[in-house]
Formats: structure tokens, C-alpha cells, sequence
């Protein structure tokens, strides 16, 4: 039975391109997750999101658990064929939307007590059984249970939240090793805020547990783009270079670019299709807002370029139509858009990266950026 | 160049089987026509529409006019090229929906006066001025504008009605004389409520213009099933063999069914969109509510044997969960399987007639329908 791997090809400076090996199939790095939250990648078909080159969707543990429930989802043949994905999926491990979305919550070392947002509804979230969630999910790559908090936050609180995501990551990989299946993967998540020595301690607490990959949390939570990457330079160094590294919840475009010259391998958002759904766009010439008039007659697609039906066979004018009207098929043609713009971006990094001229594709990227403010 | 033309290739009873030849492509007939109201069909992409097998699409001449705009559609290129539907459309008069949607309306002999549903600005339809958008659609099928009174009606109100639509027709006639392009064709509307004498006085008033297509109007506006197979019994048979008959606005699958066996060849009708969106599926057993919890844990697609991703490759289960957790997934889905229920009802109706099993299939139908009640 093949396992979990991960290999670079080759590097770029900080940068990498290589390829994670699961049980359901190849993921090539740098990649990005679209994110499939409620067993859906939003207004978009599974053989669609395929088709724009993801190779790993996103799953969110609390939205499952809540609807339809992990215990149904696992009668019903786990999550990969519930939702007609039959690819790798990585599951998060609930935590940061039990922070961001639900009810009255209370912290404990043990675990996280919350209603849901859906009917306020009691539940509780420890280290096991997000584990067990995820388990339950079929998840591929699962992601350990942490707490991830606002910034600013003080050293000492900062400090104190991440040794108990550390603590908790250990409970995750005991959990984990008995309760997963040959295959999969559990994923520590570096915290600490921005503050190196508390980065640094959080980095060595994981890789003393050893996982076979880890994220760095905390990030994008409101600390702006030059901060991040601050961040990251202070912490993906000290990080397993054979292992992968996923930045959670990142990000617009320009994260994304900045964040894989930083030695990021992997990245979630619900960018391209919330923004597809709210009638933006994303371009090589940098965002477009299908609702503003100055689109009601234009006749060009989105990107005649890209090998997408969405970016290439309709005008921005009817584009711009049908979000006027209110039709499905606004969000349906932007969100697809989206996803193939950001797989076409992803692709263009891991070749610039095995090309070894991603200093120039990055300069050429910040300019049209640039042109579109 | 190739014009409009209609050929029956096969007859059983008063059934028939035949081929409608446009510029744009065939419609082999019983033709079922998706309703793309606002250059859209609902929750659809235009390739996949075309894949459960539909030939021709419906434009509704109401939305298009105040929004798009049909100069703005013309400047675009038309409606074909707008929605990237290359295959034949039919626009109706925007009559029916004025009548239906619009706010305060007046009513004359030179047209209708009205007010529109989106921002109340005033507008006016006459007959030219409906066939003057229909050719800046660039339908190839256009209909004349007529009244369409609601039923009951008393038989002079009637006929005051009828012969009011009758002159429409002749006005519609010469106004798509002198703006219509070569290929495209109008089809005159039969009214007349439920009275033998107006229907055969309508029908025999449009004969005489020569119209290369009829429609039947005026039904499925609450007078129910029975009542409307009476109707196209008393109608069908005094209109012209060799052209097409339309029968507006219709309808169920058992209403389409029960048709056909009274000499109708083409339909359109919004029930298998708007029913997808709010849940429901039709299938061979009758109609089925996704949102009804006995599918919760249903792994069971809609229909296996229908040659369509979202009749065969996701449970019923995982329907549920779409509309329960209010994704767009739901409605693109369903919206998918029941055009492409509705599609293989068509080929299958074709293929009976043509074969002379029409009642065989008639009474197969009834007892799976009755199944399901």
C-alpha cells in the first residue's frame, strides 16, 4: 500500500516545486485547495474544479460536522463519494471556524465547548475528536486541532496559546495513530503569532512529534500582506525542508506569489469563489468587478488564454448581465473563472520554479498588478 | 440559403414524429424547448443544456427587452451569440409576461402600455414593435404578440379577445415582412379559450394569413389537465397538417405526454428549472422532493439509466444536503437532471410514435406516474 510522500524537484531560492503522493492521486507543489466546505466547492461541479487542474480540495471539519454530520457522511461511504470527489482531500481541524462562526464558545485545556451557528446547538471539539471527524470524513491529509488567535495579541498570551496548540498536537497524533487508516496524513500547525522566539519554540515542539507535514497558522487574520511575509521568513527557514508546508487560508493571488517565494508549498482560500459569487473577478490584469457598468458592452471574455469554458466563451458584458438579473449563472461562470485563474497561476509558479527564473516571473506579476490598481 | 421547414416523418394517431429544419440546426419534434428566460438557463451551463439533448431554447422577449435591453443584445451580436447558445432559439411576444409580471398595463388596439416589474419604468408593445426586438434577438423562431385571457372567460369576452389577437397576427405578419432576415420564421398563436367555435374561427383566421407554424395559446393557465386535453382535441385537428404545432407554457411531463397524443409537436415550459431550484426531481416514478428527510441517508442516485452526470453520479443523499444547506450545488444539479428527464421523455415519445407504440408507452407511463401519487 503507497503512503504519504513528499519530494522536492526543485528549488528557487527559498522556493520549491515538488510533488506530495497520496493514496487518491498526485498533488504537484506549489498547490492550491479549492475550498469545498460544505462537501461543495461553491457553484462549481467536482469534474469542473477537476478539470482546472486542482489536484486536493479543502474540506471544514465544523461545517460537516454540523451538516450533514461526520457519522452520516462515513454511512454514506466517506466524504471523497458523498460528494463525488474521488481525489485527495485535506480536512481542517474545525477549530478556527468553531473561533470565526460559531456561538457562545468556552476554551478549555481540553477542548472547545460551542453552539452552532446553524441551530445553536451544544457541542464540543478536543484534539480526539476532531481527529475522529476527520477520520470519519476520510480525509487524506487532516490537519491537528489548534487554537488560532487574533492579532495584535500580546507575548504571554501569545506564548500561552501556542504551547497549547503544541499540547494539543500532540493529543491530535496520539489520536491519529489509532484511529486513521494506512495512507493518511496528519499535519501539525506552527502558531505563535508574530513573534519569532514563540515561531521558532512552536516550529521545534512539531518536528520533535514529527509529522510527516506542517502548516503555519495564524497568518492572514487581519495583520496585512507585508506582515505576513515577515512571518514567514521567520519561521518556514527553521521548518523540515523535505516536508510540506501549507500556509492555512491564504490567499489573493499576490499572497500566494510572495508566500511560495517564501518556501510555502500549499494554500487554501475561499477567494476565488467567494469572489466569484460577489461578481469579482481575477485576472492577470488584476481584479475586475463584473457589476460595474463600464462592462455592460463589453465584448471580450475574461482570459481567452486560459484552457477554461468560463474565462474564454462569454463576454464580460453578458457577465455583467447576468449578475444584474441575479442569475445563477453569474457565480457559476466567475467562481469556475476563479479557479481556473488560480490554477494557471499555481502552474505557472511550479514552472518558474523548475525553471529557475521565478525572480523574473514575480517582477513581471507585481508590474501587471501594478497596472490594474 | 437554407430556410425554415417542417417535415413529419412518422404518424400514430393523432401523434406525430418530424423535423423542423432552421439555419441553425435541426429539432427533431415532439421538441421540448429549456426556458432561458433572461438569456440563461436557469442554473445551467449552456453546453451541458445542449447535452441532455435539446435542440432549440426559449427567449423571453418580456426580460430581454428591459434587461438586457434588445438594442443592447443586437449591439452585442445578438441573443445566440450573447449567451453562447449557437443552436435555434424561439422568442415569444412578451404578451404573456406583461400580462403576468408587469405593473399597471393598458390595453388597446395599437398594443400594451405597461409598467416594468424591475424599476417601473413605462414601456409599450405593439405588434411591430415585439417582432422589431425578436429580429434584434435574432430569434429564429419569433411569435406574434396576442392577448391572453385568463379562464374562465365569457364567449363574447372571448371572442372580442381572439379577434383582437387575430389582427395582431396579420400586423405581426407584416411588420416580420419587412425586418425579419431570410431563414428566420413567425408563427402565428391560436386563441379562443374553451370555445370550439372561437378556436376553429382562430385557427382558420391564421390559416389564411399562412403562418409555417401554429401555436396553441390561452391553456395551462389554470383550467386544468382534462380541460386542456378538450381544448387540443377541438383544436388540433382543424389546424394545418404540415406545420408545427406549439403548444405555449406546457407544462408536467404527463401534460406534455397527453399532448403529444393530440397532435403537438413542440412545447416549452419553465417547470424543470423552476422545479430543480426549489428541490424537486422528476423521474419515471412521479416527482420527488429532495428536501424531504427520507432522502437523508438515501445513497441512491435519480436515474442511473439517464445518460447525465447529475442523474447518475450523486445520491440522493448528498441532494439533500445541497438544499438543506442552501448551496448552489442543489439547484444546478436537479436544474441538470430534469432537463435531461425531460429530454429523454422527448426521444422517447419520438421513438414510440415512430415506432406506432404510442399507447403502449402512454399506458406504461400513467402506471409509473400512478406509482408515485
Amino acid at each position: 500500500m503507497s503512503g504519504f510522500s513528499f519530494s522536492v524537484r526543485a528549488t528557487d531560492g527559498p522556493a520549491r516545486t515538488g510533488l506530495i503522493r497520496t493514496q487518491r492521486g498526485d498533488i504537484r507543489t506549489p498547490a492550491f485547495m479549492p475550498v469545498g466546505t460544505a462537501g461543495t466547492v461553491k457553484a462549481m461541479f467536482p469534474e469542473d474544479v477537476r478539470a482546472t487542474g486542482a489536484e486536493i480540495l479543502l474540506g471544514n471539519t465544523y461545517h460537516l460536522m454540523l451538516r450533514p454530520g461526520a457519522e452520516r457522511v462515513a454511512r454514506l461511504g466517506g466524504l471523497h463519494r458523498f460528494m463525488n470527489w474521488p481525489h485527495p482531500i485535506l480536512t481542517d481541524s474545525g477549530g478556527f471556524q468553531v473561533m470565526s462562526l460559531s456561538g457562545l464558545r468556552k476554551l478549555s485545556e481540553e477542548g472547545v465547548a460551542f453552539q452552532s451557528h446553524i441551530d445553536g446547538s451544544s457541542h464540543f471539539l478536543s484534539p480526539e475528536r476532531s481527529i475522529e471527524i476527520q477520520c470519519l470524513l476520510g480525509a487524506d491529509i487532516q490537519m491537528q486541532l489548534d487554537e488560532c488567535p487574533a492579532m495584535p495579541i500580546a507575548h504571554e498570551a501569545a506564548r500561552e496559546s501556542m504551547r497549547l496548540s503544541a499540547r494539543w498536537a500532540a493529543r491530535s497524533k496520539r489520536a491519529f495513530a489509532e484511529m486513521s487508516r494506512p495512507g493518511q496524513a496528519l499535519f501539525g500547525i506552527v502558531q505563535g503569532a508574530n513573534y519569532e522566539d514563540l515561531r521558532h519554540e512552536s516550529v521545534d515542539r512539531l518536528i520533535e512529534l514529527d509529522f510527516p507535514g506542517y502548516a503555519v497558522g495564524g497568518l492572514a487574520v487581519g495583520e496585512g500582506r507585508a506582515e505576513m511575509f515577515r512571518v514567514l521568513e521567520l519561521t518556514t527557514p527553521r521548518m523540515d525542508a523535505g516536508k510540506p508546508r501549507y500556509l492555512m487560508g491564504v490567499g489573493k493571488p499576490a499572497d500566494i506569489v510572495g508566500a511560495v517565494a517564501r518556501g510555502i508549498d500549499m494554500f487554501d482560500c475561499v477567494a476565488p469563489t467567494r469572489s466569484g459569487r460577489h461578481g469579482q473577478a481575477f485576472t492577470r490584469a488584476g481584479a475586475v468587478n463584473l457589476k460595474n457598468a463600464r462592462y455592460a458592452e463589453d465584448e471580450t471574455p475574461l482570459d481567452p488564454t486560459l484552457d477554461c469554458p468560463a474565462s474564454r466563451d462569454y463576454s464580460k458584458a453578458y457577465l455583467h448581465h447576468l449578475f444584474k438579473a441575479g442569475e445563477y449563472l453569474g457565480p457559476m461562470l466567475l467562481s469556475w473563472h476563479n479557479v481556473a485563474y488560480y490554477q494557471q497561476l499555481m502552474a505557472e509558479l511550479r514552472a518558474a520554479i523548475a525553471a529557475g527564473r521565478l525572480g523574473a516571473f514575480i517582477a513581471e506579476f507585481a508590474d501587471a498588478a501594478d497596472d490594474a490598481q
